[in-house]
């Protein structure tokens, strides 16, 4: 069945094409820095927001209007799984990303349940073997049904951490089965409202459990997906154990699980968390983290996870600037973890909204691109710290310095000059670089 | 010379005084859960604020009126340590913390500096002999002057980095002869602005390496103080690398500096980074780095460190809790680095403040300890878990569980029951027995 | 049919009550200043938190359990009425506020729709005869249903227009037949998510035009109630158009439709417009435009709507010194607009978070009376601006004083002082006040 | 004497240029819908951050180095206007701006201080004629003093109001002499830090009264100035009166001032209060209160006001096309009321900040004009409300539908169909114009 009728191939038609359903900067086979668009960006459509979604807010019920609407919770099941890779083909996006409960509903029990699934993943199965697009990231939603109220590894309830694995475990095998490159954990309830009800020291060392059987269960299954955390300050709890990059960083390091996973960094969460998207990512990449990227903007008046499809060029430029320099993205991808605003309930919408993501993150390559090429930063960056390459400067940085050795040479070194950041300079440089790709 | 010239020994005079310069709550020698309140509380009075602050901010001058403001700067460092005795002594807190700019101003070469520096020494070394008050902390302020523009342990200029190391080592050498008990880093510009001039990277190795040098030098000199690092995200560079305590915490492990530091925490700046004050005590205390607290309280409504004195009982009686429970604060103490409000210009309103600020801590810690007696929080918590402590739940505590053990478990285990968190009972319970005290 | 089974009639026990089912402050037929408690306070439930809530959040379904729970649609409607005056009898609350769509379910067509809203209404009317309840206000939901995703006064639609004055005709109808005593707009979906699709103009002019026919049809049937519009500033929308109290009487005084409309102010609404509730309820008041209060409390660290019960005293102290200080709440009412949290999903829940609120607010009553009974804030106030009762602060006042005078009064007064505004001095007074009564 | 040695008439070289001191966008003689760019754009020079500004922040003295930094205070004040008209010539700019205590010190009375603003005003007036340069707008600084610690028009102390007045009288004459196009009202202490001390209506009533003084002064000499008020919602109060263009429009309703005064616009500020600053603008001009915009951005992380000079050309586009709609900034201009980083301290950067503020102006001007040139906005917007042009939509327009003539059509009108907003499509639409200019 087609569900996108009027909707043709998505295709290049270059700067200044009139057509709203063609690319402008996307080009997947065009070549920057030795690898192709498609390469650099390795794109993903994320299946919650994309089909199942349907543009409710806690104040009203959806609007989207679909294909799949009129049927029973199975069929459309079956509906989704056609409409996912009708989609991929005709945008040319060759990843997508899962949630268990996106793909195939909740039967009565855990046994039902897992049936559902095991259906649900032939189809899949059999549309990846027939269109050649691939799964970039599947994960557990451990975060819709009541019983996660108190959360699913840092539940209070050693029943509810009990269904959890258990279904982490079939989450696992599912990602096996479909050659997943990755493999998620966000936390949608691993967090609390109070700490007034919540002992914090064991729901944190339940977590890290979790995860460790995680990653035997997957060695023992021969599951070869890369692991990933996703950071997310609040929301929908008061606070979220994976508040951001750092606070990720430090559990991993604490409790040994840091050669097992890396991160998926969201610009959204990022935001949320009182961060830039290239600060996280940056934190990332000096730790030796960067794993992944769920592509989104938030709207920095709002105080919620907006999951915005980006369109704005400035960060997503700097955002491919920081994944350049920090060797690529790697097993990761561009996952668009971005819902269409509740008015924009058309099909089309749908395209459009993930051309517009797409078109800008092509953009940002490009701009990021040149501004290595052209040695704009990093020239200056490079200038700015060169006085730690010589004198006291690479005494500090070997390590031979002391505080007498610093003394001895700062009582002698009254006249100390600084240079101007050049802040205001360096950003309307950015900008012309940008506007000139 | 006398300061305060109308204003006595603050007494306690109980509940149901009248009298503004009274304790209604803060009873030095009354007994809490084994110990005096003076020695729970280890209450500190912030030098900065105190004695060198003015009430300017950014859009006016000065308003304070100081009996110390028409002297030259050597003379009003001289009167500004017999004042802070005076002041000590009527209000009958045991502990002072500064930075060394506080105390001694700048001289025209660091060996002047230094110089002056020694002259003030001197004065709080015989202040501190006469009236018995104690060092809680000192600290080296390298933000204020031009030379940190762009960072001390974290700057672009080698030369800067060279005399924050030898300013440090005079602040160390400082501490270790008054006999303080912690030494704090806070790191004032230790952040960016913007990604795009820095080298994150290399600036956090060199903090790090500064850090191992005070290390170093601390034990050369057997200065026994407990190293402190003060968290805080923002404010005034856009990013300050200490974010939070989580953030803090993964620095120190990454650079192997965990066990010679501690956390200096600050109720203003978990609010700025997005936390309550009683979180990141939390996080701190189950990491066994709770150090000591700088008490005050930020507004929520705006986004800058509006450093007031804490009169939240709530939140000092949640503060307290977890002191309680993180077994007290040890070397630390409680520090109220807050100042009078613009409009609060007067000495008086030195001493309402700081009367505010500790009968609300003492109010606090009362409320908290009944908090512990009556077992309150505990009790619901306790029980809440309960389901760890037998069966799976405490094979999952004990390591023995597995992601296949658990699918076994719960495969027949379809009815899952929950319990209510009862977050708005707790709530209510709380002020109750915080309005009981 | 009875829904609460395991609770009986809250009753009042006073302080030291260990019952978490009774209160220990709201005693409805105390007397505080000359009026009861129930005078008041006027509390009134919230019927779609309470009766039609299900905890459910954007990344979670509903988690409450209740006895309606497995009915159809129209059953479902007919037992919460009865377990809504169940609800009010056992709590004690005289007052109750609907929406037209929390009550009844709409049907295919507008006069289906209608005709189920007839059968409720009638079911709602036995009800408030049979008990004694009273409605304190009621409005139409505007918001939830597809047909609004561009706005109700403020669609880009005519015919969606249109369906909102017909909504609204029938609305009204059903608040004059239950004897509302007041009528709410709230407009949920009355403003924008980009001004790049919206034209504010008209659609300011065309939500006026809205207000004038409710206002004229209101006459026309004899609608004795008080128009109320609620401000919000954001939340669907990005930018809703009734953003705050000033920008709400801003709209009013243009379109001439002061004279027919006050305030229902919000907690949660002003702390996500940047204001405190006082602040809300004092520009509403000396606006002359204070009309009714809904009753909760937000989380200041986190960006959206929570909407929980008010625990929080010192707000309750200062919301109720400003009611009491403008002459009392008048025709409006304390409605609690808050639901239990997602984790406190039990019908005891209901109850234990009402009586929270209520006994918050009964104790915030009699501690702002005694503010008021002691002139604590007044005196201090009064004092404080007694140089405009005489000299040139009486000309100035008076409207006599020009520019030129106060020249001339100011080139010969050089010495200015000012007195200290004693803010810590009055929050801790302010604490101990709360905690004597 | 010539303070930026270094530094020639800044000229337009075009996109591509590598000049940093050259402008590539604004070329002041280039015609764009018929003005002169020179013309739509009215450039002004803060005379505070960038000839009295230091750099300093709450946490650190100044960093900036100027060419009068060693002269006494009159003299620095002399040496500042010739740097001023220096910097307008080889910037190119227009017009500058500046409060009364920029120029010219405080002497020890206000006589003295006047006079000292007579003798700068001299050479002022004297500057003008030998450059052509032009006075956009002049204020009185009422906030910076001590004495205005509880605020100006505000106070609690007549003797300041009364102090106010005569400032703003000399202010004006100022203004009038040096024939100011505005004069500017922001009102730096007019808020409240605490409700609790604070008699809001008292101070809002003082307020009017002020400006009513100022208008009837300013007839009585003459001066043909448009008054503006600047609206911030905090900073440095905790509340200020001003909150926003609602807020301000709602006051001079109140208060009968509506016919006197515009509003003078900032983005920051606009973003303080949780608005777009297009919004703002917006909301301005369909009330005619359009009056002039302080052009700067703030970082929307951060919570404080950090006045960085506007490079967001998706933000500038999209204040130039609300300027464009309402007709023109009319007597208004742009006035930069933005500052060098701290870290940008090289006189330079004044040239490079500026550069880049009126480039990324210069831009989204242009942008702008193709956006309506090519009705890409406009033709959607109209489109989306057509319904409101014929049928029950021009009825409701034209005052002729009553909720019974709606209900009669809504009834028989059971099918409604919405359009998608599409807001993706659009904002992309934005991006491809935006960069094709």
């Amino acid at each position: 069945m087609t569900y996108f009728k009027n909707i043709g191939k998505i295709a290049f038609e270059g700067k200044g094409s009139d057509n709203p359903l063609a690319f402008k900067h996307y080009n997947p086979q065009e070549v920057v820095l030795g690898k192709t668009m498609e390469e650099h960006l390795r794109f993903a459509v994320a299946y919650w927001h994309t089909f199942t979604g349907t543009g409710s807010d806690p104040f009203g019920v959806g609007t989207a209007v679909r294909g799949w609407d009129s049927a029973n919770e199975m069929d459309q099941a079956k509906m989704r799984v056609e409409a996912n890779f009708e989609f991929l083909s005709k945008l040319g996006v060759p990843y997508y990303c899962f949630h268990d409960r996106d793909v195939a509903p909740e039967g009565s029990t855990l046994a039902e349940t897992n049936k559902n699934l095991d259906v649900i993943a032939d189809l899949l199965e059999q549309g990846m073997k027939d269109t050649g697009a691939k799964l970039l990231w599947n994960t557990a939603n451990m975060f819709t049904n009541p019983r996660f109220v108190h959360g699913a590894g840092t539940t209070s309830n050693a029943d509810v951490f009990a269904y959890a694995g258990a279904q982490l475990k079939k989450s696992l095998e599912v990602g096996k089965r479909l050659g997943a490159e990755n493999y998620v954990f966000w936390g949608g309830r691993e967090g609390y409202d109070t700490l007034l009800n919540t002992d914090m020291a064991l729901e944190l060392d339940n977590l890290a459990r979790l995860f460790h059987m995680a990653v035997a269960y997957s060695k023992e299954i021969g599951f070869g997906a890369q692991f990933l955390i996703e950071p997310k300050p609040k929301e929908p709890t008061k606070h979220q154990y994976d508040f951001d990059a750092a606070t990720t960083i430090s559990f991993l390091q604490k409790y040994d699980l840091k050669d097992y996973f890396k991160l998926n960094l969201e610009a959204n969460h990022a935001t949320l968390a009182g961060h830039t998207f290239e600060h996280e990512i940056r934190v990332a990449a000096i730790n030796g983290m960067l794993g992944s990227l769920d592509a989104n903007q938030g709207d920095l008046l709002l105080g919620w996870d907006t999951d915005e499809f980006p369109t704005d060029i400035v960060s997503t430029t700097l955002t491919m600037f920081e994944v350049l320099k920090a060797g690529g993205i790697g097993k990761g991808g561009i996952n668009f973890d971005a819902k269409v605003r509740r008015a924009s309930f058309e099909d089309q919408d749908l395209f459009l909204a993930h051309i517009a993501g797409m078109d800008t993150y092509a953009w940002g390559l490009k701009a990021a691109a040149k501004l290595i090429e052209e040695n704009v930063i990093d020239g200056f960056v490079n200038n700015r710290y060169r006085s730690f390459k010589e004198g006291i400067g690479a005494e500090i940085v070997a390590g031979r310095a002391t505080l007498a050795s610093l003394e001895q040479y700062a009582l002698q070194n009254n006249a100390i000059t600084n240079e101007s950041g050049r802040l205001e300079r360096i950003k309307l440089q950015l900008n012309e670089i940008i506007f000139s790709v």
